[in-house]
């Protein structure tokens, strides 16, 4: 079971956690936050990181380097959770409609500096509405379809305008554009990553560019997404850029190319609780509920199953996946056409997983077993959820 | 956000929720336990519910009549939930590990009668050590392998003797068997999931008889899934079914033929809040965080995306289904050769998805919105989770 005592003394090795938990290499990810930070240093881009992903106040201070912000949050559970520990500058990037207004006002009014994301003008005509009762100052950020993803506007579209003059009100701030590169995840070599990044780039300056034309602010262009942060080469224009899922890595990201997978900082402990060795098989106790359902690999080159086998101290075991798993069994064995026997892996072993996305596995713990360095043992780093 | 008073008043309407939620159509539920319990009794077996599906109190009294057991777990966090809150008689389904065994023990002497399933000698001499060095009986049953889906003893084999055997000790009850036939999730047809509910019943008679000849007690026969507890047409030897699903039902169930989609209990609540028109899309903020990233039906004939997509009353809105999910997006939009038009949908619409895999969307959630009937309002039910 968790430790119901978010400061519970760090146990003196792996053996002494529970399992299934989940683990945080604290280097790994230090690393990680490092390569971003000196990636963004050398484009001159300040990093909002998307909180979405650690959903803790440990992981996001350690990104800041202690600082209480600014973050990228994906729901206002997220937003209200880091105001209540004092960060101020919040960028809420899923669009807002007007049911979830009465709950940004309130944010708003305790003193946090909130910014929306919209992309239709019905939705526009509430918020200025909203802003003007209130008597609330709103800044509001317009969601940019730069690649034909999901949400936003064309930067080139009539409804730019229009969905921006909709927002006219003393209490409305048209603070710029935000986009967001989903279709990275699809791209297969660094040259389309890199074409990938301008895209997003040209998309967002655009915006803003016939923005100001048309007398809005517009300060602000904020893009972002693991993959074009790495591999943008230019970021003219761009003021800030929003990343979640590189903190950690995950064998998504390894598939597309952004990381080794020497990088992921997380992994699933968990223990051999049984075999079929005639099917070369070993059971653990980590199934689809400590990984999640998450199968992100299935459509890249390399189809890693539920994730990768490793030994306790996080070397990987090569051939070995976790082929399938039930809510609470899942099987490990070897990779179709892999060399070499199955290991022994007795009832008792303690194995790592590493998952195909760090968002999705993260989400089914409620914390991480911080570790400092091999032997060092852990801290418990408290995780939230839910809307 | 969910409410933190697990109390709240009931709201009014639905529009009162946040979104997304988790909506529990009491009535819909009550009906489909009352067909398990009808199916049941005309067999003349015990149901003991496994509260993996459902981890929460009220729902699984609402199974049991009111009354604290008998249930399965998949946990020993359910098991210890459970059991502070009354229960005792507790099947732990999972293999046990020696790891693991300190907590059981612990249980045990405050009074719960959990018993453990286990498939290899080395762990059964385990359990006689700790049970021995302990003074405390533990109850066991061996698992059997009905079907070659997971773990478990072949039936005719030498090894369910032997570990049987290693099991003796004056500390611990060779109680019986217990077997799962997970492949049921894989029949066609009505008339193989009856071919599979007796090829789980014949399997587990078999390896209980053996038991006995063997001069171990094995009075209990458990076996179950939902869809060979609902087409068994005879469980004699049998003591007890499992079943867990059966209380919610989900589009894979419906899939497999076991329900109907006006059947199942679960949905999730869900604000529309932006559009891609020309590509007949409405994005909601129901995405794979609220659905779970289970795509349990890919692999049936029907495939229903994240979810089928109903109105806020939860009638089927025909032809659609939430084709794609990122973490707080879901996309809305007609299933490939669907007939007739998107329908309009404004921005502020609220749909209900009902989901492919209803034990993976409830764990995305900490509570039901549970409604009694129409416009009757809420009660939030409190679900937990964690190992």
């Amino acid at each position: 079971m968790r430790p119901t005592d978010p400061t519970f003394p760090a146990p003196a090795t792996l053996a002494a956690l529970p399992t299934p938990s989940l683990l945080l290499d604290v280097p790994r990810m230090d690393r990680n936050v490092a390569r971003m930070r000196a990636r963004l240093a050398r484009l001159g881009v300040p990093l909002r990181p998307h909180v979405k992903t650690c959903k803790s106040d440990r992981v996001a201070r350690r990104i800041l380097g202690g600082a209480p912000g600014p973050i990228t949050v994906s729901t206002l559970r997220e937003a209200a959770e880091f105001a209540a520990l004092g960060y101020t500058d919040i960028l809420y990037a899923v669009g807002i409609v007007p049911s979830k207004l009465p709950q940004v006002i309130a944010m708003r009014r305790q003193g946090t500096d909130l910014a929306l994301v919209l992309d239709d003008a019905e939705v526009a005509r509430a918020v200025a509405a909203a802003a003007d009762a209130a008597g609330v100052t709103l800044r509001v950020l317009l969601e940019i379809d730069c690649d034909g993803h999901r949400s936003g506007l064309a930067p080139d579209s009539d409804a730019l305008l229009e969905v921006a003059d909709a927002l006219r009100s003393p209490q409305v701030v048209v603070d710029g554009v935000m986009t967001h590169a989903g279709e990275s995840y699809s791209c297969r070599s660094d040259d389309a990553l890199r074409a990938m990044a301008e895209q997003e780039r040209a998309a967002a300056v655009r915006a803003a560019t016939r923005l100001r034309a048309a007398g809005h602010p517009a300060h602000t262009v904020s893009v972002g997404s693991t993959p074009t942060a790495l591999f943008a080469e230019d970021l003219s224009g761009v003021t800030e850029v929003r990343a979640g899922v590189f903190v950690f890595f995950d064998l998504v990201m390894a598939g597309i190319g952004v990381c080794r997978t020497d990088d992921l900082a997380l992994s699933v402990l968990t223990t051999v609780i049984g075999h079929q060795r005639d099917k070369g098989w070993a059971i653990v106790d980590a199934g689809w509920m400590a990984m999640s359902r998450d199968r992100g690999t299935a459509s890249q080159p390399l189809d890693q199953g539920y994730g990768l086998v490793c030994d306790a101290e996080g070397r990987e075991l090569p051939g070995l996946l976790l082929r399938s798993a039930n809510q609470e069994h899942g099987i490990v064995g070897r990779r179709d056409g892999a060399p070499g026997p199955m290991p022994e892996l007795p009832v008792g072993t303690l194995l790592r997983i590493l998952p195909n996305h760090a968002c999705a596995t993260a989400a089914q713990f409620d914390g991480y077993h911080a570790l400092g360095a091999q032997g060092e043992g852990s801290e418990w780093w408290a995780r939230f959820r839910g809307w």
